[in-house]
This record gives C-alpha cells, sequence and structure tokens, in this order.
C-alpha cells in the first residue's frame, strides 16, 4: 500500500518553503517599475497554506516510508512545485496563459532555461527575479535529491556520484547525508554570492548580476536579457561566467575536495578528467569549424566556441553566439553536446559525463571479453571495481533515454513540426539544457509552438531533471502491485 | 600470432567461388544487347588466379585456428569479395570510376542496396545480372557466418540467432553446422527458385524475375529497373514481394521450422512474433498517416505503407512509393525503421528485432530490479534465461552502433552534407538497407556524393553487415597483442 501521511508532510513542507521564498521577490517590487507585489503576496498565501494544509493531515496509514513512498514524494513534490510556481506569472498577468506560465515555471525548476517570453526585457523586475529564482530553488532541490534521496532509491548509477558514497543500508548514513548535504548548500549558496559580487564589480548592475549568478549556479540559463549573454560581450564577463557554469557542472563533492585542498583525490576522479577533456575536445574541435566555416577570427572565434560548449555541456543554456550559423558538423556536434550533461552529483541535468564513462569504459572492455571469454574482465572508475547491475542499469538508462527521445521527436512531428526542430527541442528538454536546434535555435524562443507541444516538453523536462526511472516506474504494473 | 596459412586458403577458395560465379553472367552477355563476354573472362581468370595462389600458398605458421584468426578470415574475406566483385564493373567499363565500382560492390555483398548507378535500365544485361548476384552472394555469405562462423567467434548475442543453438565449446559441432547450413543454403536456394518462378508467371520477364528473386530473399534491394518496383504497381507482384521479403527476414531456423511442420517450436518463438508485430504495427502506424496525409487512399495507401515498411525492416530497400511525400512523422518512423533490421539468422543486416527484444525486456525488467534490488530477476526469451553477459553485450551492441551511427553522421556533415542527408546515408549503409533520407531518398541515389563519403559508407556497409564487432574488434590494442 502506498502511504500517503509521509508524502502528503514532505510536500506540504516543500510548498511551505516554496511559498516563503516567494516572497523574496517583493523587494524588486517595490523598487523597480511595473511591480506587482500583490500577486506574490497571494501567490504566497495560497502555496503557504495548501503547504500547511497537507504537512498537517494524517492519513490512516502510519507506517515507515518505503521506497516506493520515495518515488511518489520525488515524483508529485516537483510538479507541486511547477503547479504553484507558476502562480505569480498567473496572478499577476504577466504569463496569462496556463500553458505557457506552467511551461516557464517547469523550465524554470527543471533548470531547462527555454523559454516561452518573446520580449524578456519589458518584463517586470520582480518576475524576472522569480524566473531566475525558480531556477536556483530547483539547483538546490537538485542538490537534495542527489545527495539524500536517490541513493536512497537505490539508482544504481547514484552510487558512483558521490565520492563518498552513502550506502543505503548503513544506520549512520542519516548524519553522514545530512553533513554532506549542508557542505554542498555551502558551496551552492557560497559561489552564487561570489558571481554576484564578481559580475556586479565588473560590469552589470546588481539586478542582472543576482539573476545571472542564480541562472549559472544552477546551470539554469534564464538571462534578464533578450540577447541572453551576447548582450554582454566583454571577455572577462564571459570568461567569468564559462569559469563559473563550469564549477557548476562539476560535482560538489570534488568542489568540496578543491575547497578543502585535497588534491590527490581529486586527482583520481575519472569523472572530472572527462568532463575536462570533453569541454576542452568539443571547444577546440568547433574553434576549428568557426574559423574554417565563419568570418569570426581568433580570440573570439575561442570565446564564442568555448561559452557555446560550456554553456551546453553543462545544460545551462546561455547563448553568446548563434551556433546554428556555424555549418552542419557543428550541428552534429551541438545534437552530442545536448546528450552529454555535466557531472553527477552537480546541477547539470542530462545523461552526464559519468554514464557515458562507464559506457565507453565497458564497451572497450567489451572486445576484451570477446576475445577472451572466459577472463573476468572488471570495469573500475575511480580506482574502484564497478558492480556489474550498476553498470547494466547505466546501459539501460542510456538506452532509455535515447527511446523516450525518439518517441518525444516522433510525437513532436506527429504535432506537424519539422525533423530538425523536433529533435532539438526534445533534446533540449529532457536533457534540461535550454536552446535546441531548427526553429527551437539559440536564438528562437518556445512561445511558437502549438500547446499541446509545450505540455509535452514541460513532461519532458521533468521527466530528464528527475533521473527518468523516478517518473517511469509509476507507469509500470510492478509499482502499483502491493508486495 | 597470427596464423596465415588458415587465413590465406579461406580466404583463396572465397575468391575461387566468386571467381566461378562470375562466369554465370556469360549466357546473359551472349543472349542480350550490350554484353561484355570478355570483361567476365578476365575478371573471373583473374580472381580464379589469385584465389588458387593464395589457396596454395603455404605460411610457415602451421597452429590450429584461433578465434582471432576467425576475424580475419571474416574480414579479408569480405574486403576481398568486395575488390575481386567490382572487376567486371572496372574491365567493362561499365562503371569506370575505382570509387563507384567499390561502392556499388560493397552496396552488393553487403546485400545493401544503394547505387550510384543514375540510369540502372541503360545497362547492359550481364552486369545488371552480375549486379544482383553479388547482393545473392553476400546473402549466402552472411548465412555461413551465422551459422558457422560468428558461434565460434563466441558472439554473445549470436547463440540467440539459432533456434537450435550450436554452442562453441562441444566436440559435435561440426557435424550439426554443416548439416544446418545446408538446410538454410536449401531453403534460400529453394525461395529463390520459388519467388523467381512467380514473378516469371505473373508480370516479369525471366530477367527481371531472376534479378528480383536473387536481391528479395538476400534483402539486397538492387532492381533492374530504375523506378525499382514502382515499376510494377500491380497488386499481385507487390503483395508477392511483400511476402517473400517478410520471409528473406525472417530467421530461416524458424522457415525450416514451418516446412517441416514444427509449429509449436515456432509458436515459442518470441523474435519471430514480434518481428511480425513491429511490421503490423509500423505499417498500420504509417496506413493512418499516410490516408491522413497524402492523396493516396484505399487499398493503395495500405499496399505502399505495407510494401515499405516490410523493405526498410528486413532491410531489402526496395521501393514502391516515395515515403519522404508522407510528412514528418512517417519521416521518424522511416528513421527508426532503418534501425529495426530483420530476424537474426536471416540475410537482414541492421540491428535485428531480437537485439531490441532483449533490449526492451530487459529494460521493463529493471524497474522491477530498481523497486526489489536484492530480488533476482533473470530475463527469459523464448522460454529460457539468457545469460547476464550475453545481455550486457546486445546492450553494449546496441550503443555501439549508436555511436558509430553518429561518429558517420558527423563525417558526412564534415564533407558538407546536410543534416537529414547525412543521417539517412549513414543509417541506411550502417543498417544494409539502401535508400535513405534527405537528398539520398527513395527516388534518389548515391551517385552525387563526394568521393570520400562513398568509401566511408563503403565501409559503413562492411561494418554493419559483419556486427560491429568483427571489424571494430581489429582497431584494438587486445588484438594484437600476443597471448
Amino acid at each position: 500500500m502506498i502511504n500517503f501521511t509521509p508524502i502528503s508532510s514532505f510536500v506540504g513542507i516543500l510548498l511551505i518553503l516554496v511559498g516563503i521564498l516567494m516572497l523574496t521577490a517583493l523587494p524588486f517590487s517595490f523598487n523597480y517599475p511595473g511591480g506587482n507585489w500583490e500577486a506574490f503576496v497571494y501567490s504566497s498565501a495560497i502555496t503557504i497554506t495548501v503547504g500547511i494544509i497537507l504537512w498537517l493531515a494524517k492519513f490512516k496509514n502510519d507506517k515507515s516510508i518505503t521506497k516506493r513512498d520515495g518515488y511518489l514524494i520525488v515524483t508529485i513534490g516537483w510538479f507541486s512545485m511547477v503547479a504553484f510556481g507558476s502562480l505569480p506569472y498567473l496572478i499577476g498577468g504577466s504569463i496569462p496563459s496556463l500553458t505557457d506560465a506552467i511551461f516557464e515555471t517547469a523550465s524554470g525548476v527543471t533548470t531547462t532555461g527555454a523559454s516561452i517570453l518573446t520580449d524578456i526585457e519589458s518584463m517586470p523586475k520582480d518576475i524576472l527575479f522569480w524566473r531566475s529564482l525558480t531556477q536556483w530553488i530547483g539547483g538546490l532541490g537538485i542538490i537534495v535529491l542527489t545527495v539524500a534521496i536517490f541513493p536512497l532509491l537505490g539508482f544504481g548509477g547514484i552510487e558512483l556520484f558521490s565520492a563518498e558514497s552513502p550506502g543505503p543500508t548503513s544506520d549512520k548514513i542519516h548524519p553522514r547525508i545530512q553533513e554532506t548535504a549542508k557542505r554542498l548548500w555551502l558551496i551552492y549558496l557560497g559561489l552564487t554570492v561570489l558571481l554576484t559580487g564578481l559580475l556586479w564589480i565588473m560590469d552589470m548592475d546588481f539586478f542582472d548580476a543576482i539573476n545571472h549568478a542564480f541562472t549559472t549556479m544552477s546551470t539554469g540559463g534564464f538571462s534578464p536579457q533578450n540577447e541572453s549573454l551576447a548582450a554582454y560581450d566583454i571577455p572577462r564577463v564571459q570568461y567569468t561566467l564559462i569559469l563559473f557554469m563550469f564549477l557548476a557542472g562539476t560535482n560538489f563533492t570534488v568542489l568540496y575536495l578543491f575547497v578543502t585542498a585535497q588534491f590527490k583525490k581529486v586527482a583520481i576522479n575519472d569523472e572530472f578528467k572527462y568532463y575536462l577533456f570533453f569541454t576542452l575536445l568539443f571547444a577546440g574541435l568547433i574553434t576549428v569549424l568557426v574559423l574554417w566555416n565563419t568570418d569570426i577570427t581568433g580570440e573570439k572565434a575561442f570565446r564564442d566556441s568555448l561559452f557555446q560548449v560550456v554553456s551546453l555541456m553543462t545544460t545551462t543554456g546561455y547563448v553568446s553566439a548563434n551556433y546554428l550559423e556555424w555549418g552542419n558538423a557543428v550541428l552534429v556536434l551541438v545534437i552530442i553536446l545536448l546528450f552529454l550533461g555535466g557531472s553527477a552529483g552537480s546541477t547539470a541535468g542530462g545523461i552526464k559525463v559519468i554514464r557515458h564513462l562507464v559506457f565507453m569504459k565497458n564497451s572497450f572492455l567489451e572486445f576484451k571479453r570477446i576475445l577472451h571469454p572466459r577472463a573476468i574482465v572488471p570495469l573500475r572508475l575511480n580506482g574502484q571495481i564497478v558492480r556489474p547491475q550498476v553498470m547494466t542499469h547505466i546501459l539501460v538508462f542510456l538506452l532509455i533515454y535515447l527511446i523516450m527521445f525518439i518517441f518525444g521527436t516522433f510525437v513532436l512531428t506527429v504535432f506537424g513540426l519539422d525533423l530538425e526542430t523536433s529533435i532539438g527541442a526534445v533534446a533540449t528538454s529532457l536533457g534540461n539544457v535550454g536552446p535546441g536546434i531548427g526553429k527551437v535555435g539559440p536564438v528562437d524562443n518556445f512561445a511558437w509552438l502549438p500547446e499541446g507541444v509545450k505540455w509535452v516538453l514541460s513532461f519532458f523536462m521533468l521527466l530528464g531533471r528527475l533521473e527518468l526511472f523516478t517518473i517511469l516506474v509509476l507507469f509500470t504494473p510492478f509499482f502499483w502491485k502491493s508486495n
């Protein structure tokens, strides 16, 4: 039986927190023209009220939390954040369409960054602040999930994600998880404050600085500028953002090791090495193609390439140049980048480097296994052997990801979209990136899409953000069978 | 150390056979205008001479055949067939360009069916006969590989391919393999003769009948008609070909069970069930989309859909209608079909239904494993448990297939091709299908492609035909390390 009490109290607490955070937009309502403080107060009141009711509600069943409850808590929690997070848009009237408000909020809390806004700069500042804040909340949420909840749900791949691998069976787990989570939050918060300061000192006003800091550290990618980061074509700003996007896409445990000067542990981290390697590889390839195919030259070619690569690979989705003008070969590389994802244990979405790494290493070893069928050829990562079940789980994850991508692309073409646009829209939603290819490219937006497509893409953003299985398992017969 | 004696004698025998088969084109040289018997006699003489030299050559090393020798025999054998099979085109001058002749021959012996000929009907009949015969030889070759050689190479997935699973370790294997191979050849030969007769009785002359029979049973897809099977828009002809394409894409062991009335064994064959299911599913979906998007109606809509689905899914590649005019949703389905492949143990190329089936079943079970991590949840196929190693091997195969597809697509875009054309050309080459999408669609041909692209695609046809690992293993360090 499903256990409703913990589900409702968890979701209740979550909504209370979201409701409180809504009020942080109020200073921007009062200090900037066009602000609508009532929208935030009403939204907050509704959200907190529902939160309190759910928190206090006691359902009959009262056993301890099972794994299945965990899936429902995560899924319902995330969907609730989307539903209630859209209230400021709807109540204030800045995004009057329900579909659009849900899309924008889903794109926010999943840290995707795809937008239905056609003229961002015309929006009131309080709404833009809330929009950026939904991403920062989403980033916070994913840290909690990765550190505290996914390991409990026993996602095979996840045990690789934390350098400290908390096992789900140990009794000592709770204090350790709390400790780890606290460290990572501090890093997240610290880097956000640091980046805000840096951007503010350099070339942005406070508003742009804090918004970009929120959406960089969450690898979200919403920008209060219509042109995204092309509006700041200043090397020091763009390199700073490249660095912080890269940090936001790094396993936060690795950042912690850096901060505490444990460089030896960093040195054996395979994912970090390959994350860096892929970044440089793709930036190098694209720089060459940009120099070859376009008029862009010198440092600008390198910076534009690196910025776009880091932005796509970390699933941030900022744009400082239109990569669709860089030729067909870059197009294929961009599609690949949409599927890479940053590091596990970061705020990045997508498949993530560690899964690609397990797949690549294992494929390579498979050739050895073919030649020597009786030999035992284990897969090692960070110097440790990866269990075969974990490996299979990751291979299955990769293929299900692909199947969902193909299925989504098919659905969008049935809605009449062309192939490239469908590929781009689904890949970027599932990977929580932001911009796609075709007619949802870096200088386009998602406003023109049919209503149905917006709902499908919102669902795909959540599917990707919650690592597929969390949501898909609810569609299996096993889940609903009493044990 | 690599063992050269058996390699050279196997390849020698293969070339002698190919040289002899070249002479079967002679009746068409003499009986039809434009024939060039000298081209065939010279080609045959060269091929047989080289074959005899290789056969007789005794290299130093003389141990028994190892697995590694097996990979080299298969790879070198197949590449030699392409090289020598192109001689009639080159010597006769009907395809003067080396690149084009190699492409056409590779497309032949791999049973792909992509062509660089722009006006097929203007070619001499003896050359067209040889062109079809290369596919029939290729089909024969793949039966031998599947039944006799792949199991010895220990391809994990392959043990699933034959309903009788000859194990690679048993001493009794040789007589049984010979017996099985003989049965399957008889079925291949019998169905070819039967189809020739049927087509000849119905609406084709003898030449068209035997050519289409060759290229149907080998799932090759070369047609002596410029318009492929659109030239025979006659329901009885097209339905007959649909049936025989379907049979050619069926596991030949299942056909044997049918012929010997062992229907119970057929009934438990999961791959056959899903092969039929996918055929009907895609034909149904596409029929609906054709009725919705085009002016084609009634039986014609169904027949055109079914014909194209069976042709693509069995990797034959005949065309009776231009599916690129059926809308974007059909385009996605066509891309999926390019990746399905027929059944294992047939002449079809591509990934094959059984691998998709293992993946799908295993993914479904993975959800059960997540919920019950301590339970042992084995994968069953045809009522038997599939070993985890075999399953992992298949998952790795699927992903390497995909990586090669993406890599190939990238290479083609670097040559300047657009995304759709690159996707279509690589998918259809790797899957041994024939037509693609974009500018290599069903009514286009491959003549206009840059030289480099033709070589890349020829390589991809062989890569797909030899199940990836056979060729790719040669690129690993393990292979060349002495044991």
